[in-house]
């Protein structure tokens, strides 16, 4: 009998479970504490500030508002047993009229639910790509449907976003099509995460096109940040462009609801005719993989989700206001800008490393903000970008105030090709590191 | 430029998104309807009795407990964020407190939770197992793991159970993995669906011995209907049979608790010192592709499974008297006897083909008992099995006394060799053939 490698003392997973699927949870629990340890520069202030935090709920301004969590509890009973694992078909249907569009009436059919925004961009990934197949995806990008590919053996092919616009560059994108032209579907993430940029009506438009003029490329649009931008303005959605292209529009109550614990998502699907009669009933068959998503959040969804309409635009003030604080707070500073920010929750600092003797990437940068100024901040690598660093912008505003325009500003400009000692004061509240609501 | 095939009119889904992954769906809306449409015999009863549905929730004595909804309900904002994606470290201490035993003590990094227990089954299988792999699963089974397996690439090896006592037969065992020494894991599932029977001690001593000759090839128990037996007997888990053997113990409130809605499981892992440090690595890992399950059914968890404790043996009385009076009912039958049937919620007629001049296969005798008395069961070959059905014995007992004892003995007795004319009069009631909840 063949002999089979199996220790006695210690169970080995299969290894491609032991390829790493977030790179943002190995910078938490292994980068940052290692800084933490070994690299803290003397005088370095002694409160923290963390911009790590991507869980809304984890600040005071962004708590889930109290009249979701009623309308929650009183769904409670409302659907105790299985729904269709695509979900419930009266909620479905509920749902496919608030998200019809004038230019698309979609229907029960034409809804997928699932376990959170990361479930529909899941079942979104599945449905068109197998393994060994090519998918296209954005740099910098959100790592969870790198994830996905990675652990399903799907290959992903980047297209890289212009630094600082974060808009596409359609001429790159034909090229890399060109070298490419087996790919299943291109991702489009607006808002953006980790940018927090918007894709411009021309953006939208030269994607649209340029999925058309390739034999209708099917589009996977993740819309988890949908409606949260600056202004009070009409959100575009990318399906409201196209007239022949097929778009899987990825979405969640997570973020603009400020519901993260309760993992609730849809997919909707915008094709003419017949384009999603195979998909549906693909999309039908893995939902038997996963089953439906919780149903007490189910029979809430569309109350809550109608709601959020009107709660929206006054968060989203709150962070356009913390956006114009940083932008204001940094204006001036030498060796980094502020990224165009137009929504979601986040915005970057774009890094000119030729401005600083010591530092060559924006991992050097987040370090060195960490050991100097006990400032916590994502670098662009963990986006698979580089050259910038990620803030999540929900904290009090205060926090922005004091900690771009008295310090950061100064701090870079004396220390300008020197070193990045940037010294950070009169913080006005320990953000407590929480390690789990980091991951977003 | 590589000419790309994908149809202006329909989108494609991929290859493998289109692998049937639910026998029992495609059971459900094909066949039923087909046999509805073209094979409805004449004189047959007008009212339909349907024993497919798996949702306790459908039947009227196995409605979820108010007592849970008001825990659930009073649950709401107690975990609004993000927790550990593979569950909140406060309610994984509890659960690990819960779960542990005098044999083994459990601690919160034991504990991973997911969507139900298929969500548990997911992790497990995905945690051990990479496309290529083998794993062991045992015949009749109901066609998760199967469905996973199928849509990861993983080889699914059986091994039968004896049919009617559903106990393993450890000869054929040892045969199988002499042939397979590169297997994985090996599933149990006890008490079982599709059979409602549970694993002995003896078997389970069996099996626990058969994986320590095997350099302690792990055993992944799906234990969804765990204490779900009758006579108010104590569960016997495996793992309190194992001094080195690896248990992931896969399970979930859907069943035990009646909830099938909330999506709430756990995987527990029992093993000695070191033995699944690599394994809990790989598991948290494996949980950033799904993420954490419903915080708020998360928050209500520990209180709704330790009030089961109490509650279930009073359900499982009910269902006692059901299989009593189906054993009773059909304990003359002449080519059908009835299945060793010990907990969860389903029995088994075991079909003697060779008593039956027109009926070679379960499908065959499922489908005849459709067309000539409009009553649903499912085939064995659903399950990977063959020459019994399911029945699901939820429904109120008085069904069950007069479908069985007056009218299937007496038909098949009548009818033997010749046809299953089978004639079931006097129904108590209608149950609507409810297609979503007919799935487990």
């Amino acid at each position: 009998m063949q002999q089979v490698e199996r220790s006695w003392n210690m169970l080995k997973p299969s290894a491609r479970a032991q390829v790493s699927l977030n790179p943002i949870r190995n910078w938490v629990e292994q980068v940052v504490p290692e800084v933490e340890k070994t690299g803290k520069s003397e005088g370095r202030p002694e409160q923290k500030i963390v911009f790590l935090l991507g869980d809304p709920t984890a600040y005071p301004k962004f708590q889930t508002p109290n009249e979701y969590k009623e309308i929650v509890a009183n769904s409670v009973g409302k659907i105790d047993g299985y729904t269709d694992f695509f979900g419930d078909f009266n909620v479905r249907t509920q749902l496919a009229e608030v998200l019809s569009s004038h230019h698309r009436k979609l229907e029960a059919d034409d809804i997928i639910l699932a376990s959170g925004g990361s479930g529909a961009l899941f079942y979104a990934t599945l449905a068109l790509a197998k393994p060994g197949d090519k998918i296209l995806m954005p740099r910098p990008t959100f790592p969870l449907v790198k994830a996905f590919a990675d652990f399903y053996g799907i290959q992903v092919v980047f297209y890289d976003l212009n630094p600082g616009t974060w808009q596409v560059n359609i001429v790159e994108l034909e090229y890399i099509y060109e070298q490419n032209p087996d790919i299943k579907f291109i991702l489009v993430n607006s808002p953006s995460n980790p940018m927090g940029s918007e894709l411009s009506p021309i953006a939208l438009t030269e994607i649209v096109n340029f999925c058309e003029r390739h034999n209708n490329l099917p589009i996977v649009s993740d819309e988890i940040y949908e409606n949260m931008i600056f202004e009070k303005r009409e959100f575009k959605f990318i399906s409201d462009y196209s007239k022949t292209v097929p778009v899987l529009r990825c979405s969640g109550l997570t973020k603009k609801c400020l519901v993260p614990g309760w993992r609730l998502g849809w997919l909707a699907l915008y094709g003419e005719g017949d384009t999603f009669k195979e998909v549906k009933k693909a999309l039908r068959n893995i939902s038997n993989i996963l089953l439906m998503p919780n149903t007490i959040c189910q029979a809430a969804l569309c109350e809550v989700y109608k709601k959020s309409l009107d709660i929206i635009p006054e968060k989203m003030e709150e962070l356009h206001s913390r956006y114009k604080a940083l932008h204001h707070g940094l204006h001036d500073a030498f060796g980094i800008s502020v990224g165009e920010t137009k929504g979601a929750m986040y915005s970057t600092l774009i890094i000119n490393a030729e401005e600083f003797s010591d530092i060559d990437t924006s991992i050097d940068f987040a370090k060195k903000l960490q050991q100097e100024q006990n400032v916590l901040v994502f670098p662009g690598e963990l986006f698979y970008g580089e050259k910038f660093v990620r803030l999540v912008i929900c904290c009090d505003l205060e926090i922005i105030e004091e900690s771009m325009q008295n310090r950061i500003v100064n701090s870079l400009h004396i220390d300008h090709k020197e070193s990045v000692n940037i010294s950070i004061g009169n913080r006005i509240k320990n953000i407590c590191q929480t390690y789990f609501s980091t991951l977003f």
